[in-house]
């Protein structure tokens, strides 16, 4: 742990105040759907708010065995709290020391030390610019070797907003399926897409894993309640390790996520969806007006992923650039390399943040190009 | 984790059903405080519930730095998921491959498994019978070597009930001082006492740190909220785990911990431990009552420690008369065993039961050895 520092993202926030434009959000705008808060109000005096089961409230398993696919059987699901817990708790009963786990490079900061904490050695496969940072199955096939244990796959991604396609994901599928690596797919976004429909990996190779949580789909971060599917003997190491350490997830949240797997807030998720593809056209038609510069058209997740590689030799790498962006502009962003070396060139804009937000900040980005 | 097996607590607990005399309850049958529910019920549309801060509510650590002693600062407080994560998070921050943990035999199970959890090797000393299961130092110091890295002191105890003197205490503190040593202190029943109000192991060493949570004191076990309090080198490695391994504690559970801190619930609270007390009487003058086995008088938590070692003859080690209690008398115990071979020879029982359950227990286990 002593190697493991504090996170650009959070070392970012930690220099910026309310008076900020804060476009480094990773999580929605939007409050908690009030119909599940109703529930929460009229029913908790009711509720038994005791100890769950080890692995979430049996209902809670089966609606969430449902809502992730076909003929998954609620013995193949663990509640969790967050993805997060789902995936450090994944990797701390799959992973021993000497393997290797492949993760993308750009990626969530939090794999590469995720997988320090299990023990393991962190790859990275690249995700490259000239695929616009989606996936492809060659850049990931050529890292694995013999001692690969777990392959990191996130559709839609975090930082760059790519959701990738059904063929490359196939084609990945197809190389691993023949190996001994679990891949585990991180598709916390998976609701939050603009174009095709995200396809999980999963369909294409039933043993792997699948991570997701209420925390983005239904604006719930500070809930913490996600959940781990996979092979009923992955899941049975899962809850063995979720009783050591945080025994069950918090049991409020768990009725809660009943509440919302059940259907109950579709109206209000659907409004905030619709408004979220509005902030995605704004921020696109904000960074035309106010910028020249390119970015990767956001496909999911809710994130704008803008190049700022030609303006490096006059203002630095993409943490100087974020830096400079805060002390100057008031202007919070998350530097590329922040995810990674394939990351550098980069910042990381968030159309999470309310409209009036979105275009002041990009017009403080445009400006400070300009200068 | 493959080498872990399901907890004896849950193995017995997984036998039986609601039909069941439960005297093998870990939390107390009150409902959570209403004085909190009503908040919860009367704010929870106002409040952000996105992410905290990884350390929890500064407000929250401010009220948990004075809640745990005198100059202690917000800074050396991590808020975290139950006192189980604290636990999970101090072990695999402090321990290194090969170095050796102290914990207690009988102890809380998950003690040892956390231990081997975070690459570390688990090492007994004894809580002896000759002592009521009190600590004697010479016992725990008998047992350090130059591995020893970390010492876990529980005191009140789970599963006996003992609460640890004084006078060892500050022995065993006189012992460490000079040593490279981390002491922890498991305080999570230091409110259940019923005689000497319980001495921490931190008043007489200030490097060591205490575990804590809201689950037994205020019957929030189901909220999983809890904490680290510690030197601030140590909690600032804890809270850089705690981003990692879960982001921050459930929010709600946050707030609801501020106005349990705040002493909002104290009257309720005040009412349910006066009802712990008479609980404990009627336990105990039920196992005089009805049968004619030896017991450790409870001093804190809510367990009877029932010595059954002269029916091990006839009946059997404690796993098999918990196993007969269970199918005969349809009665819910824990066998001492499932804490440790220290444990063999005893049963624990609850007694944070409802008062008929109390009785009716305590008579079918006065039965069952007198047939």
């Amino acid at each position: 742990m002593k190697g493991i520092e504090k996170t650009l993202i959070r070392q970012i926030h930690d220099k910026a105040d309310s008076s900020f434009v804060n476009l480094g959000l990773g999580q929605p705008s939007f409050s908690t759907p009030s119909s599940l808060l109703n529930q929460i109000r009229e029913n908790i005096h009711k509720w038994n708010l005791g100890y769950s089961p080890n692995a979430g409230f049996p209902e809670l398993r089966e609606l969430i065995a449902k809502h992730s696919g076909t003929n998954i059987s609620p013995h193949q699901v663990c509640v969790t709290v967050g993805a997060e817990e789902a995936l450090h708790a994944l990797l701390m009963v799959t992973v021993d020391p000497g393997d290797e786990v492949l993760i993308p490079d750009p990626g969530f900061p939090a794999y590469e030390s995720l997988v320090r904490v299990a023990g393991g050695s962190p790859r990275k496969y690249p995700l490259l610019s000239e695929n616009d940072f989606s996936l492809n199955h060659l850049d990931v096939s050529n890292k694995v070797t013999p001692k690969t244990k777990v392959i990191l796959i996130n559709s839609p991604n975090n930082p760059t907003g790519a959701v990738y396609s059904h063929g490359e994901l196939e084609k990945l599928a197809e190389f691993i399926k023949k190996k001994d690596i679990l891949v585990v797919s991180d598709e916390v976004y998976n609701e939050l897409y603009y174009e095709e429909k995200p396809v999980s990996v999963a369909d294409f190779l039933p043993g792997s894993a699948m991570i997701n949580s209420l925390s983005k789909t239904f604006s719930m971060t500070g809930w913490r309640l996600g959940w781990c599917v996979g092979p009923s003997e992955l899941i049975q190491l899962i809850i063995k390790f979720n009783q050591l350490a945080v025994i069950c997830a918090p049991v409020i949240s768990q009725k809660a996520g009943l509440f919302a797997l059940k259907g109950l807030a579709d109206q209000e998720i659907k409004a905030n969806l619709k408004e979220m593809h509005q902030r995605r056209e704004t921020a696109m038609r904000c960074m035309k007006e106010f910028t020249d510069l390119d970015y990767v058209k956001p496909q999911g997740a809710f994130y704008v992923w803008v190049d700022v590689r030609r303006h490096m030799e006059k203002q630095g790498g993409s943490l100087d650039i974020s830096l400079k962006l805060l002390s100057k502009e008031k202007l919070v962003t998350i530097p590329g390399v922040a995810f990674g070396k394939g990351g550098e060139g980069y910042l990381r804009i968030s159309f999470a943040a309310d409209p009036a937000s979105i275009k002041e900040g990009i017009q403080r980005l445009g400006r400070f190009f300009k200068d």
